[in-house]
């Protein structure tokens, strides 16, 4: 058993907390965990801070196998806490065991993706252009370009995925990938998970000789410890994973920098499900089962849980839907939420739901003995005059909306902020009925699914997980897939370098063999 | 001969001005010119902006080779424009004739350049993760991702590049290929040329037969309008090139936005250049020779202009260099500036320069009628305690800086701001003796340069023109080359959508042969 101190891993040192002290609690009987956690000080964030620093200098210069291994030793150590991490963290977060054995293999499956991603290299996206010394009126140089790592990167944990978008999650994997540095902030719901992993990944880094302060984890509950954080000018980027008001507080506290950085916040969203009336004709039972499956999918507590459905409201075509969905429903056991706060917000969210004019709740859970799932029922008029309706409840609740016309739905769609993702179910002569429907859904989302839900966001390189705001602050990022590890790195040219000065991507015999676009053409 | 009306250009309309008027000025005599311009109304920004919604809908759907057709076209529009366009060019901005036919070609060959990448198509970044039905536990969706445009584009002209970096400049050109309207902001400076070039673009519209609202271009000298346009819910990202006060100025506008967007502000900066020892004994004269002609090009008035020369303080292998330097700034004679405020900003930034403790002036030109090349002297103790120096005076200056040692050079580089380009002169030992130099100067710009000077910049794939904060506000965007139409697009997934529904870059048979990740293996 490894021990769980309560201290601050700032690089291989622990600091001792001082101060002012929390405890995790048991997310299912609500009992305090033992350990003592502490807010992190000044000191220990500074100390944090510089050793970041410091490790950039020396991290950077580390070849792409260097990091790729230093990934997969995290994985590796992360696997080797074994059962001891799994039930930790299933006393801090109520998460059944087999989704945090699901977590767990896709946590370090992230990181192995990253760990190829770096060994293949092309992820670096060298341009060379060769010098043309006889050009007339001017020789051209010999031009060389290529990404590299931005700094060190501040990650907060987030509390839905203590594992997957935590301490070793996404943000970190790609950050380190590129070859940045990370400080994370942990979530105050799952510290002792936290510091368990912290340990993994320091315990990686002395294996793997990479420098004191590539990483460090800073706990704590006070706000003020985040806005230093993102504030402090060591840090070249945020990549944040929660809600709304946690995500846009961060972002205006960095816009208060002198030097402005880029904030990769995902806020999560609706995520509307749009169901087209032949699909809803043929389908309606099915969409309906799969429906209040995505909805109650982890006590509904993902960021891509479809809390908007649409469609027309026809009486005879959508009953079997209706009916099905509202079995589902109440039939459903729900279950114990992430946190008591994140449950008495639920609670909170779907009172007001309730208590707002011409939003009915039409089922709830008959056999939920802590969060219950519902379906509330309004119309597209009363969604466009309330804009709270289609605010994010956290949680497994999901308002149906309907509207009398294919046109209310087409304005409701237009009116639409921006979301992770949208969903259309279309059958047949939808497709071509509601063309512009598509059109306009394109604008809103960062991933868009046919005849599906979107809960499930796969780790693959075509992921785009992401969205125009509030969604995120920075639609033209995403968290989860290969491509997030460009939100840690800027290009950067080098003119007129000789072979032995050039990082080996941009060398001309290409000894790393990535892709390149060598005078305008793509090739290894 | 064209007609210039001093209208605003929205869309395919023209709306005759209304208020107050500004003229344009004959740049080397101080002549007003004749044709009265007009600050653009609330009403022209509205009609602009909706048009400009409008034509996204439509101009999105174009295919490559219809947006790659465009972008030729007005090249070929400009061109015809002829004589009478660089004859109004060089009366507003006393440019040289070989100077603007020069940036015309570089102005319309960026126009191809562009048209190239939109036709070979490979820039979308598409990658295909093909369905895994049978996998277990879950079955994997098929998803496929693209760069998608972001909508509506704010550019604002430059006024040293009055066509390379204005209303149909680098800017323009990648927001066009990246499929993106474009309301151009013109510089108040080149009021003719820029309506020249704004009807050449409508003139290409017309014949390619794009929606009405792609282009828009308002004139104006109204500060209010310019903060309105890039605060405009319809505008989606903005393009700037220019001071370090108004891209600023700009950019903290739009952090008041609700919803933000990315501000792509390339504020120039001093372009440090170092030359080492070994360097500096070997080929003083010569760098000496190259340094005059690189701060006097274009009478300073490029951002990639080196403003500070740093060097150690050897005076046995400095004098040559030092009396090359000062002969050649003496014998130079100057030359007419852009406006009437830039050669007084220059005359100002100069006397501030000459009046800071420790800093002398060593060399002035002795011929120059107009704004005069001058070379100011301090050393790395005065550099470091009075940041000024370090600021950029836009013009035919530069400041010598002195170190007494190899630890006083570094610790200067250290402290060094963000910057467009860093440059270094280095010969045989210098580049192991200051191997931690070229270490530090990477986290210091987008361009590095061995050898040679800084202003020069190559519209290539290599090219990155940017840097970190305060060269821009977006270190990992650049504005000049290939890669500037990645800042005007955003990922997008689809998942498990039928092949007649993907755009052509995703589907499978790969109809447009572009380049792309298909599970994970980069091919054609």
């Amino acid at each position: 058993m490894a021990t769980i101190t309560g201290n601050q891993l700032i690089g291989f040192e622990e600091h001792q907390g001082i101060g002012i002290t929390f405890n995790a609690v048991n997310a299912a009987t609500g009992e305090k965990l033992p350990v003592d956690f502490f807010d992190t000080t000044e000191d220990q964030l500074e100390a944090a801070m510089q050793k970041a620093s410091q490790a950039f200098s020396v991290y950077k210069k580390k070849s792409p196998e260097q990091k790729a291994l230093f990934l997969e030793q995290i994985a590796a150590e992360i696997e080797a806490l074994g059962e001891e991490l799994i039930e930790i963290c299933q006393q801090e977060t109520a998460l059944p065991e087999q989704r945090l054995l699901g977590e767990r293999g896709r946590t370090c499956n992230q990181l192995r993706l990253f760990a190829s991603v770096v060994r293949e290299g092309s992820w670096v996206g060298a341009r060379i252009d060769t010098a043309q010394p006889e050009r007339k009126p001017i020789p051209k140089s010999d031009i060389r370009l290529m990404h590299i790592p931005l700094g060190p990167v501040a990650v907060f944990g987030a509390s839905n995925f203590p594992l997957a978008f935590s301490v070793a999650g996404g943000d970190t994997a790609s950050a380190l990938a590129a070859g940045c540095p990370v400080i994370v902030k942990g979530h105050p719901a799952h510290p002792n998970t936290s510091e368990l992993v912290g340990k993994a990944m320091l315990e990686a880094a002395q294996k793997c000789n990479m420098p004191d302060g590539i990483f460090s984890l800073l706990q704590g509950k006070a706000y003020e410890t985040s806005i230093k954080l993102v504030t402090h000018p060591i840090i070249k980027a945020v990549g944040f994973t929660g809600s709304y008001k946690g995500g846009k507080t961060l972002y205006n506290a960095v816009q208060k920098r002198e030097v402005p950085i880029p904030v990769y916040a995902e806020m999560g969203s609706t995520n509307p499900v749009f169901i087209l009336p032949e699909a809803m004709k043929k389908r309606g039972e099915a969409i309906a089962q799969g429906l209040a499956g995505s909805v109650t999918l982890g006590v509904g507590q993902f960021c891509t849980n479809p809390g908007l459905v649409l469609f027309q409201d026809i009486a005879s075509q959508t009953s079997e839907f209706s009916v099905t969905l509202s079995q589902a429903i109440e039939n459903h056991a729900g279950g114990t939420m992430l946190t008591n706060d994140i449950y008495n917000a639920y609670n909170n969210g779907t009172e007001v739901l309730e208590k707002t004019d011409g939003v009915k709740l039409s089922s709830k859970s008959k056999v939920a003995s802590n969060a219950s799932p519902m379906i509330f029922e309004t119309d597209v008029d009363t969604l466009l005059k309330q804009p709270i309706i289609s605010q994010e409840v956290f949680g497994p609740s999901t308002v149906i909306v309907k509207g009398n016309t294919k046109e209310a739905l087409l304005k409701a769609a237009e009116e639409l902020e921006g979301h992770l993702t949208v969903t259309i179910h279309a059958d047949g002569s939808d497709i071509v009925e509601y063309a512009e429907l598509f059109e306009i859904l394109r604008e809103k989302a960062g991933r868009i699914i046919l005849n599906g839900f979107p809960t499930g966001v796969e780790v693959c390189p075509s992921m785009m997980h992401g969205g125009p705001y509030p969604a995120t602050t920075d639609s033209r990022s995403t968290s989860v897939g290969t491509l997030a590890i460009m939100r840690f790195a800027r290009p950067m040219s080098f003119q007129d370098f000789p072979q032995e000065l050039l990082p080996d991507e941009l060398k001309t015999d290409n000894p790393l063999g990535i892709m390149r676009m060598v005078n305008g053409e793509l090739k290894r």
